[in-house]
C-alpha cells in the first residue's frame, strides 16, 4: 500500500501550493483528486498577483504542471473516504487506490453541492453521511439520492441496515449495479411540513421518513461530517494552525472560512505546508 | 492635493494585489512607493502557485502592469511621512506630493533595514524615530545616521531642537544641502558598554550621547514607530482584520508576522481589499 508522509485531497490552488512547499521543504508528499474543481471550471481569472489574466482551466493545468515538475505522485482518483487508523496514521480510501499518510490535508474546495430542494429538511430527514445517520432510520423508507461512485459507497453503507431502501437518480445514469428499486425520473419536489414525507417526480411521488443525499463526488463537507469534523455551517472549522479537530487533519482553501479566491487558497496551502512541516521535523 | 479613498503604500505583491482588488470593487485607490523592494531583487521564485518560474523582477514589473492596466494611478515617490489629519483622513507626504487618503494600508515589506552595529544598543542611546525621542536628546550630543531622504525629514525634526548635531553618511554621499557637521567616513565600531557612547569611524573617533538611525528610504518600521502603532519586535501588530491598532491604518504582508513569501503577501492584500471595502460601503 502507498505510504506517504502528507496525502493532500484536491488538485486546485490550495492543493498544488501545499504539495510544492512540502516538496521544496524536502517531505515526501502525494497528490489526489479529480479534475472537476471550481478553478478548472472558472472562465476568466484578472486579478490574480503576477498573471495579467488566465482562464481557470489554464491556471488549473499550470498547478498540475509544477506538481509534476518537482515530481509529486499525484493521483487523479475520487476520495472516497478517509479512516483513522492506529499509531496517527490516516487510510485514504479511493475508487481505485488505499494510501496511507501521517497527515492529511483538506484542500477540496467549496461545499457548494448540496441539493437545494433537500436543503429544508436538512436535519428532519435528510443527511448526508450513511455512516452517521444510517442506523437511525432502519427500520424507516428511505432514499438514497445521487449516482456517482461516491453514491455506491454511501449505498453500501445503507444497503445492510435498511431493507426498505429505494435508490434515486434524478435522471441521471447510475455509475454501478444495484440490487435495489432505482426510480431514475427528475425530482420536482421534496413532500413535507417540518419533517420530510416524500418525493415527488415527473411520474410518481414515493412517501419517505428519510432520504440520504450522496450527490456528485465526495467533497469536503461529506469528507468532514464522515470524519467528525467540526463545522461552521458549510465550512470546516480550523484553528490558527489550519488544522482541525481531528489532529493531523488539516484544511485550507475555499472549504473553510474566509475570502475565496485563487490568491488566498494558494496562500493556505503555503502556510499548511510550514505547519506540517514542523509538526514533522519534531 | 490629490485626494483618494485609499492609499496603498508599497508596490510590491501585498500593496499590488490589494490596489487590484480595491479597483475591482469599484473604489479609488492610489499606490506609492519606490522600486527597491525585496521582490524587485529576488533572483529567482519557483514556488508561486500559477507561474512555473520567475525572476523576482520580471514578478514584480507585472505587478506594476497589472496595476496600470486598470488606471490605478501609481506616485514612484518616497514615502516620509503619514499623519493622522482631522475628520478621519491622512495626509502622506513623499518626497514629491501630498496625498490624502481615507484609510491607508502599509505594504511595506520586511523591515529588516536596521544598522547591524546599532542593534546592541537600541532604546540605550540608539533611535529610530526622531519625533519620539528628539526632544529626550535635547542637550545632549547627538548624531544622525544617514543620507537620503528619508534622514532629511529626520534631520529636519531634529535640527531645531538639538544644537549639538553631527551628521554620519558612512561613507554614502548626502542627498541634501545641511547647515551641520558632516562626518562621511565609514563607520567601524559603536562604542559603549551597556549605553552609546560614541562612533567610531575609519579616521576617527566622536563621543556621542544618542544616535538616530534614517538609513535607506522610510521603511514599514521606521513609519510605524513614527505613526505609533503598535509592534511585536520588527512586525506590525495587526488584528484579524489587518488592521493596525491606528484606526483606517491597515498592514500586510513581510510587515507583520506569519509566513514571508511572495503568495501569502497577495493574498493579505486581497483580504485588506476586502475588509476595507466593507469598512467604505458602511
Amino acid at each position: 500500500m502507498p505510504r506517504y508522509q502528507v496525502a493532500v485531497i484536491g488538485l486546485g490552488p490550495c492543493g498544488i501550493s501545499t504539495a510544492i512547499y512540502l516538496k521544496r521543504y524536502g517531505h515526501d508528499v502525494v497528490l489526489i483528486g479529480l479534475e472537476n474543481t471550481s478553478l478548472n471550471k472558472a472562465h476568466l481569472i484578472e486579478n490574480y498577483y503576477g498573471i495579467l489574466s488566465i482562464s481557470g482551466t489554464d491556471l488549473f493545468q499550470m498547478g498540475i504542471k509544477q506538481a509534476k515538475n518537482l515530481e509529486i505522485p499525484i493521483y487523479k482518483d475520487e476520495v472516497l473516504a478517509i479512516e483513522y487508523q492506529n499509531d496517527d496514521e490516516f487510510l485514504i480510501k479511493t475508487n481505485n487506490n488505499e494510501i496511507t499518510a501521517t497527515k492529511v490535508v483538506l484542500a477540496l474546495g467549496s461545499a457548494k453541492r448540496e441539493f437545494p430542494l433537500a436543503k429544508k429538511f436538512e436535519g428532519n430527514g435528510v443527511s448526508y453521511c450513511a455512516t452517521c445517520d444510517g442506523f437511525l432510520y432502519r427500520k424507516k423508507r428511505v432514499g438514497i439520492l445521487g449516482s456517482s461512485l461516491y453514491m455506491k459507497h454511501e449505498y453500501e453503507v445503507l444497503k445492510n441496515i435498511i431493507p426498505n431502501l429505494t435508490i434515486f437518480t434524478n435522471n441521471e445514469k447510475l455509475a454501478f449495479e444495484v440490487s435495489n428499486p432505482v426510480v431514475s425520473d427528475k425530482i420536482v419536489a421534496l413532500k413535507g411540513d417540518e419533517y420530510l414525507e416524500g418525493i415527488v417526480t415527473e411520474n410518481g411521488e414515493y412517501p419517505l421518513d428519510g432520504l440520504f443525499v450522496a450527490m456528485g463526488s465526495q467533497n469536503a463537507f461529506t469528507l468532514a461530517m464522515h470524519l467528525g469534523l467540526a463545522l461552521d455551517s458549510m465550512s470546516i472549522v480550523v484553528d490558527e494552525h489550519y488544522q482541525t479537530n481531528i489532529k493531523g487533519i488539516y484544511a485550507g482553501g475555499d472549504c473553510i472560512k474566509g475570502l475565496h479566491q485563487v490568491i488566498k487558497a494558494a496562500s493556505d496551502g503555503a502556510i499548511i505546508a510550514l505547519e506540517i512541516s514542523k509538526e514533522l521535523k519534531k
